[in-house]
């Protein structure tokens, strides 16, 4: 396929990015880190203030965390870490908006975060919503309503704006316009052959808590217009259509899905942070509720390996699997995150069940096993065929 | 020094437990399986039932469990497993009384134990508790106070018994007694030297949870009372006096210990949940209090690593090594034990201020690193002697 022009605009807005952020906080504007899809970013525009996402997914920056963490745990939580604490002597580059955060919203969701947001606090101010680990109570639904209230005030007294239910609604709004694009776009990759690969799509998707919501729903426009009327070569046709389930693909990383499409799979789903788990399901707009209420609905039923019992990830694998006509899930487990590395059991047991192969991975962000799972993927693959 | 009296009767002990499960069991008494010093056994004896502990310290079941597990987590989790799993064709030897149990009550702390969980239900019913982690809100308090009224109701249903405030406070009275004489077992020890070793107090702790509450406290008074007019052998008093902190030892798990007291070091206190943080605070027994109440108040406070902000236990960590005097301490984590790894930087920073040295070591249930931990721990010992 040829470049999508909106991979090139992409290219270019990383700086631009950059400098928007450099300017809100000229001019007063709070700018907050965040984590995690848990966090509601409803509720920090809500505030006034904007926000990025500091989930590394680059490697150079995990020698630096090692100073403070153990070396046998999840990338993505050293190479976050490893950014924020870069002091810029090291001769290792971070990316510049790791720089420009004034306080982190964070969340206990994994063992291995929660404990990493106690270190990260020596650094920057790091406020941490508790997550309850049931999705399916109501008092647990009640304590996650009364933390993210608790947020609400916190917000409220670090940027000086109090958050209006008509501010927040409206704010609730705009998050479901982007989901809605989401769902568009994903939409597309149904079409059998996909008119988008998985890499763009994942590179486009990592900006999702990165760019400004306006930024983001232009270039969701920008690539779905450009990929409707696309009608992708013949040989396509017979790629292997490949879902991605587990953990996520943070910004910088995208090695496993580039090995999939090198080696001739197409992925045409992503169950994932940096996926489906990010947009699936909307906010409840309805005027007559409280919207704090609608917002932690909707977040405490994010289907994360974190939440337990946790059905409604394994139902959502299978139902998306097949809606999205795949032949084989790849499930993504970044090393040492237990959460996601202990469901994959019960995860090929539902997708058995259903008749969909899965090949389970676990890597890191460093290229030393490149080759080696190059060879299970090509395996898989031709499997699959 | 020469053997004690308590371990001559401790090692009979087992099988007249186990037969008194069997019997229990045979007269409609059902017995319950724990995992977690979270879970308030007062509820549990409450409801007319009987409980014993199912940590697994055993290396041997481990390959069983890997069926199922992941290999790298911790081995606590996978030799649970293995012992419940094990259907004795294997020929490997489980633990008797891990057969016994009517269904598990489990709780919410790390990853690896919540996940574990999910799977462990497709072979003996398992009741979780959602353990909210944080300990220092009056929301996250009142929700756990709602998911033990939630266990309450379950236990009720399970066991056809009504759970009073009566029973329950007698049964709190009777856990508070057996804290009492915990506090003056550890009390022996702080004498220098200290009259028993820490092996021989590990292996009476981890009967803590598996004997019967009366025959526990049998135990406990039969031990004190030997102890207390020891006069150790001078020599003893040259001993590098240590405490342990970090991840519970489990029953059948002294590998750590053993090294350390093989090498010369006294072990004086264990900052574990086979330790101070299974007794140290004891319930409020004030009659004119909802005991719920008060179980809630001092079951959310134990210092967990699973808990975050998780000062109390950097201060205990503290407290209790000036408290028993101790030279120096090593940190025992489990391998792939994210929770107590992480909080290794916390807890060294903080025993650094207090002028203490601290040894971090991590391992599993495996004979494999004894040497190597051997150089180590006596490397330790040199310099704090």
């Amino acid at each position: 396929m040829p470049e999508l022009k909106t991979m090139e605009y992409l290219k270019k807005i990383y700086k631009k990015r950059v400098n928007e952020l450099q300017e809100l906080r000229n001019n007063g504007v709070k700018v907050i880190g965040t984590f995690c899809i848990f966090v509601p970013d409803e509720l920090i525009f809500a505030a006034g203030a904007d926000r990025t996402i500091l989930c590394g997914g680059k490697n150079e920056t995990i020698p630096l965390a090692e100073q403070y963490l153990p070396r046998n745990i999840c990338p993505l939580i050293k190479s976050s870490l490893g950014s924020i604490v870069n002091d810029g002597c090291s001769g290792i580059d971070s990316c510049a908006h790791f720089g420009l955060v004034d306080m982190i919203i964070a969340e206990n969701t994994c063992d291995g975060k929660k404990k990493m947001y106690e270190i990260l606090d020596d650094f920057i101010p790091t406020y941490v919503i508790d997550l309850p680990q049931r999705p399916d109570t109501d008092i647990a639904l009640q304590y996650f309503l009364q933390e993210l209230e608790s947020l609400k005030t916190e917000l409220e007294h670090f940027t000086g704006n109090e958050i209006t239910s008509t501010k927040l609604l409206d704010r609730i709004k705009e998050s479901n316009e982007i989901r809605k694009l989401l769902h568009q776009l994903y939409c597309e990759r149904k079409r059998d052959p996909s008119p988008i690969s998985g890499v763009d799509v994942l590179k486009i998707i990592q900006k999702q808590f990165f760019l400004s919501p306006t930024e983001f729903k232009h270039i969701l426009k920008m690539v779905i217009e450009e990929i409707e009327h696309i009608q992708p070569e013949q040989e396509s046709n017979t790629k292997p259509r490949v879902m991605i389930a587990g953990c996520p693909l943070s910004g910088g990383n995208t090695k496993v899905p580039k090995i999939i499409e090198e080696r001739g799979g197409v992925i045409v789903c992503e169950e994932s942070c940096t996926g489906t788990r990010s947009f699936w399901d909307l906010v409840d707009e309805d005027e007559n509720k409280d919207p704090m209420l609608s917002l932690s609905q909707r977040y405490i039923n994010i289907p994360c390996s974190c939440m337990s019992p946790n059905k409604k990830r394994l139902e959502s694998v299978v139902d998306l699997a097949q809606e999205f006509n795949v032949d084989g899930v790849i499930y993504y487990t970044l090393q040492f995150c237990h959460g996601y590395n202990i469901e994959a059991y019960n995860v090929q047991k539902e997708l058995k069940k259903a008749g969909i192969p899965m090949l389970s991975i676990e890597t890191d962000y460093s290229d030393s096993d490149i080759e080696q799972l190059g060879v299970r993927i090509d395996a898989f693959l031709e499997m699959i065929s």
